[in-house]
Order: structure tokens, then sequence, then C-alpha cells
């Protein structure tokens, strides 16, 4: 689906934006909301945490450039685009500023824990997965949407480096399923340009690279900023 | 991805396994565990009331059959899979009883509401979906994972009939965003059978059938009760 501003925003590395002090006040939820959930919590595992500081270092001259993680856009952001892209009738901000990203709306631990790392000379996203007990289709394997859903995810960040995308296609092949609570790799890459299409693959792999446990395309359009969306 | 014992069951209506009364006393969370989530709850919205209503109705001569829905697979139901498919190696029981079905591991209202109506003469499912706050993708609509997951979900349906099912591919082609708490009509239809190969086609269109937001295709594995997934 739709990429935003506010994606884009987050893989520029920009902070959220935020509203003076006395808003701030107002809305006692605001940090919360301005959470950065791509960092390590309790709940990851030791290989997740291996992988993030293994990462990190890479961070160190530049090459890459871990993505920040948020479960609510900023407020401005939210405004930006709906000005943009929403047709005026279907605005309804009170309603909307209780939505939550979501591969950002379960417990800690229970759903998509992640963190993404980007580097502009590959046009390249690496991922790293553990998806919670929440996320189960068969008896102890992550059911297919949770992995389309963080394949999306991966694709969509790599699309955006683009302009602001939408998902018109997701192609996914199912090879091994994943065990729930283990980790995974996501490798998504640019393949190419042409227009306002944007094509992008994307593997998943155990963390010794042995296993493919899915592999997909991605098509992503380019938005029209003088078009609205609905 | 995989589609269960326990989804076939649920299709084929049986209630849940149900331990004798000592053992249920327990386990207090077993009554919630149990509880049918494909009925309507104060969260539904109009719109999904009155199609509800209407294919309950469609129910009565037997043609269309409501499809029950769980967050946990009976206890009876998991072992039978792990016994036939699992590696032993993986079999982390206590860990994998907290698990939870991840289309039911929401908050009432606040991500997937929906109920599946299966007809055996059409090898048809419909299933109306009212996509809760907390699966946005950008400000205002539904995130491309959570269309994926509940159109595996119903295809996945639709596919149990034939057997035991494993999803190999998904194949998504996103038309027109999806607004947040909006009501969706999902139709999955059997295309073909060859030999364990299930083909199944999947639409996601507004109420009034004007719009069509999403089309896809699934192809499913029947699963070979002499191999292990791992």
């Amino acid at each position: 689906m739709l990429r935003s501003c506010a994606i884009r925003l987050r893989a520029l590395g920009s902070p959220p934006a935020r509203p003076p002090e006395a808003a701030r006040r107002l809305f006692s939820s605001e940090k919360a909301i301005h959470k950065d959930y791509a960092l390590p919590n309790p709940s990851w595992s030791k290989d997740l945490r291996l992988l993030f500081d293994q990462f990190m270092r890479k961070c160190e001259d530049g090459s890459w450039k871990r993505l920040p993680s948020y479960k609510q856009n900023p407020s401005q952001v939210f405004r930006e685009f709906q000005t943009r892209f929403v047709d005026p009738s279907l605005k309804k901000e009170e309603q909307m500023s209780k939505a939550q990203q979501f591969t950002r709306s379960f417990e800690e631990g229970l759903g998509f824990e992640y963190v993404m790392f980007y580097s502009n000379a590959e046009k390249r996203i690496v991922c790293f997965f553990q998806g919670g007990l929440h996320l189960q289709g068969v008896p102890g394997f992550l059911h297919g949407g949770a992995i389309a859903t963080i394949i999306d995810v991966t694709a969509g960040m790599c699309a955006i480096a683009e302009g602001i995308v939408m998902t018109a296609n997701l192609n996914i092949n199912y090879k091994k399923p994943i065990p729930l609570c283990s980790v995974v790799v996501l490798n998504s890459q640019l393949d190419k340009v042409e227009g306002r299409k944007v094509f992008i693959s994307c593997t998943v792999q155990s963390i010794d690279e042995k296993t493919v446990h899915t592999e997909a395309t991605a098509l992503f359009i380019k938005l029209d900023p003088d078009k609205r969306l609905t």
C-alpha cells in the first residue's frame, strides 16, 4: 500500500515533529507516540541483538543508516499527507489520531520486532525480524500474512528513496515456513525505476543464509501530487 | 502459509475439542480461548451487521455455512499437527500454548473484525471484513500487509476444503486503498486443482461492488503426511 511522507521523513532520519511545550502537556501520550521502536528491548533474542550490534558498527562510517520507527505519524506529517492526497470528506482527524502503525501495534515481543538498515550506495535495505507469539498461523509458525507484512514494509522502505510511493503489486513465494520467535533476515533491493514504476525484490533468509524462507518481488508506483487517492 | 487441521476442523464446523471438567478448571483461560470471534460484537459497524444478518439467513437452508474462528487452536489439534508435520526438536509446547492466531490477537474492534461464509456447492468463501485503527499503513488507510493477511486467510479457507494445505504463492494487485474502519467484501473462489496444487482467486470489493480495491491469486500445496515441514 502507500508509503507516506512520514516514512520518508523516517528514512531520512529526521526526528518527528514536536509540538510546542504547552501543546505537549495537553497530549500525555505524545512521548509514547514518539518512542523509537527500532531499538533493542528485553524481548529481543541474543541473535537479534548481535545482528543489531553488528550493523550499528557498520553505521559508524556512514555507509549504513539505522531507520527509526514509530507507532504513529507525527501530526505535521499526517496533515501534510491528508492535504495532498486525501479527499476532504474522509478527514476524520479525531478518530485517526487514535490509529496506529500496523507493525507497531503489538505489546513488546508479541508482534513484529524489527530494525532496518539502509545503504544509499547499494540502494538496499536489510531488516532483522523476530516474529512473536501473536503472529501465529499454524501451530508454531508465522502466519503468511505476517510475512507478507514485513516484506511490504521492507520493500516499501527501499522504494521510498525514490519518492512517495504506493504498493501496486506484491508477488510472494513461500518456500519454507518460519518458526515463531526465530530471527530472520530480509534483504530488499532496488532493481529498476521506469518512469513512476519502482521495482523491488526481497528475500527472507535464515541468519546463516542456508535457508531461503521466502522470495518476493514488489512493484511500487510513485504518487502524483496533483491527484487524490480517493 | 500453512492451513492446519485446526482450520479444517473449523471449516467443518466442529466445536473445538474440550478437556474434561477437572482439566478445564485448571485452565482458567480455556473459555476465552474457545470463544468464537466470528460473531457480532459492539465494535461492528451497521454495515457489517447487516451483511452478517443477510448471510445468516442464507445459512438457514444449508446452502451457506458460517465459519467459526478462534484465538488459539484446541490442544488436541495442536498435538496432532505437531506429531504429523513438525520435527520433534521444535516442539516447545509450553511456549506455544501462549501463541495466538495472528488475525485474532487484537483487542475488540482495533484489528481484524471479520466473518466468513462457505458455500460447498460453489466452492466459494465470502468474507466481510472491517479493518480497525491498529491496522494502519499511511494515515487513514489499511496497511498493505493487513490486506495481504485477510486475503491469505480467506483464500486459505477456500483451499482447505481440498485437504491440509500450505500457501506457496500469493500474487496481489493493489488497485485502490481501503479506508480504515470501512467494511469490504472478499470473494474467494476455487479455480482448479492439479495434483497437490490448489489454485484460488480472491477479490476485495466495496460493499456496493462498485470499487475493486484488490485482486489476488493464490497457490496452495496439499501437505504430504509422510513428510515433515522442518
